[in-house]
């Protein structure tokens, strides 16, 4: 505490990411990085950015471009996301990655407690942990709903209530998957009322059936999306919602009410190249979902319970030991994987998809803990 | 306006940037960017992090480093800016341009509506527009304290009040400097009561004096960075804020609240680089200064208004003619400089310091204006 905070910073639990070791090398399971290096296209276009040169006496300067500051509208950046999905550049904002964007929703669209009557926007009991923190940082009184047998996520406890909802899909961190056609229904229930959907799909490229198809059917849908997992590009920060051009608007209001340039210009060439190598991705992505379900079906034959993902981790119980014990035992033999020290959760570890060889290390490691 | 948004995105009014033309080639004196391009050994900083490779099958692909989250702690780069400014890596919050630090420490600082008696926060009239702004997006009731004759601050005025307060040294669009030892002096005096002060320093690098050497001194005092116009990085999204320990705390908290990753892999190895490399920066900017100074002498033989600026800018006034006149004027001869449609400051014009044979190309223009 400090006599300088103000009462919002004092209340705050802020979010607690996982582990980024400096030190030792581990097999890192534990942040949901894709395996894979990025696209070679990614790496040219930020190269070319830095290769424009401006003399400078005698000497051209490499890097002349990064003097100026960014496209505040991301102009080609959305372009190119507008190709990729077949939607319009207005139905796009662009973000320094998906957590951002997320922060900026929480921001435009749900209400703070002194303007709402009971709630301002529902979500799962067992989701992504960051969101309760969006919600106390705006001041946004939420409530959870808690998810079924399994961790199975059922729409119709959605409907009632106040203010708007959001859901991932797959969700986060049991990587389950809902069906498209739910969540429209959901969406033209909650239209009635004029609450939001922020469907949060950083993790659909791995299975779940995307809703951005859908975007133009619901005025109050808006989907979020990230470059971190799907491709390759948890470090150059990008990501971005595609919804209804009034909800960007509202985005675009909160964005420029913060900082008029959240993405710098190597995250926008980078990214731009991101979304228009299909090709590349498409195929490291297959990989990744073969070794999950590889990965999967190794983890039940040594008697683990293993939630059916669509995402690129596994949320697994093991047999005979605690998720806290399995974590510690990992880590001494360097795999990192995640554990939540939460209710309904603590039983579990929540495990990336590494490449083949990084599973089959961790396979092992299992097998000879669950033998033990 | 949409029945989507809530009432904080209904009643802002975002901060808008100058305009940065996509298709027209400007001189551009519009948005205080420097002249010259960044270090080349910041370029060099940031190619090593992309020549970073993996073996994906028989390809080694380069950018294996951007696949992974970058640190959250922002460790590297905070010890040399600890390094560089002689400040322990505890007393360094890392951001996305000093806008985004700024916007926490708002977030962070300054009491809301609902819990504060009157105004949290005072701020010059004339000053940077974004900071009503701010104010605006986390609900903190503000007190604009007007700047005197030829936008003179005295800091005296800021003694009484509630909350806290920020003012730029030097300030914009204004360019004037205030003493050290004035400011430090208001730091005591708010430190009685618990009051932050927050000096923005975005311009100090070209002749204020900072308070960096000074912030031992009074745990309620934060200064704040950005390497867009000193450092020759807007383009690149980097900022800084250095104050007491439980300050920059405060600010982690907001920050991982909202966001834990802001700044990028790249921008992280590229700002490191630029703020070790004090011996380039030192010889551009002496550069800028020059330039703005003979700029200055130059206008008053014209017979214009000229500020004395301490800052990468002039606030000038033109004769004969009318601030907006001269804009438009100088726009159809390919020059962009700023113009702000505001109580007080309408007949002047902020231009940024470009190269000489920028301001010399700038200085013709204003002749040919003033004479005719």
């Amino acid at each position: 505490m400090s006599v300088f905070w103000n009462k919002r910073t004092a209340n705050l639990t802020p979010y607690v990411p996982g582990e980024q070791p400096r030190d030792r090398k581990f097999i890192k399971l534990n942040t949901n990085e894709n395996p894979y290096p990025p696209s070679p296209k990614v790496i040219e276009a930020i190269e070319s950015v830095l290769a424009v040169t401006a003399r400078n006496g005698a000497n051209p300067l490499k890097g002349e471009k990064l003097r100026l500051y960014p496209d505040p509208l991301c102009a080609d950046f959305r372009d190119a996301i507008a190709a990729a999905y077949g939607v319009k550049p207005a139905q796009v904002f662009p973000g320094n990655g998906s957590d951002e964007v997320l922060a900026f929703a929480f921001g435009a669209f749900f209400e703070t407690a002194s303007e709402a009557n009971t709630h301002s926007i529902l979500f799962p009991d067992i989701t992504y942990s960051f969101y309760p923190v969006y919600a106390d940082l705006w001041n946004i009184p939420y409530k959870t709903i808690p998810v079924g047998e399994d961790f199975f996520i059922n729409l119709n406890d959605y409907s009632a209530g106040s203010g708007g909802v959001i859901i991932p899909n797959p969700n986060a961190p049991t990587g389950r998957a809902l069906a498209a056609s739910d969540l429209l229904a959901l969406a033209g229930r909650l239209e009635q009322d004029n609450r939001v959907l922020v469907v949060d799909e950083a993790y659909a490229a791995f299975g779940a059936e995307s809703l951005v198809p859908n975007i133009a059917e619901h005025p109050n849908m808006l989907t979020v999306h990230t470059l971190s997992k799907s491709a390759s590009l948890a470090g150059l920060r990008v990501g971005f919602a595609i919804g209804n051009e009034k909800l960007i608007e509202g985005l675009f209001r909160v964005r420029d009410s913060f900082n008029s340039y959240t993405m710098d210009t190597l995250a926008l060439a980078g990214g731009k190249a991101a979304v228009l190598d299909k090709a590349y991705y498409k195929e490291i992505n297959q990989k990744v979902t073969a070794t999950r379900d590889r990965t999967a079906i190794a983890l039940k034959e040594m008697g683990f319970t293993v939630i059916p993902s669509k995402a690129n981790f596994l949320f697994i119980r093991p047999p005979k030991t605690s998720g806290l014990e399995l974590f510690q035992a990992l880590r001494e033999k360097g795999i990192l994987v995640r554990h939540f020290n939460k209710p309904r959760i603590a039983d579990y570890l929540r495990v990336s998809i590494g490449t083949g060889e990084d599973m089959d290390t961790f396979l092992t490691a299992c097998r000879s803990m669950v033998k033990a």
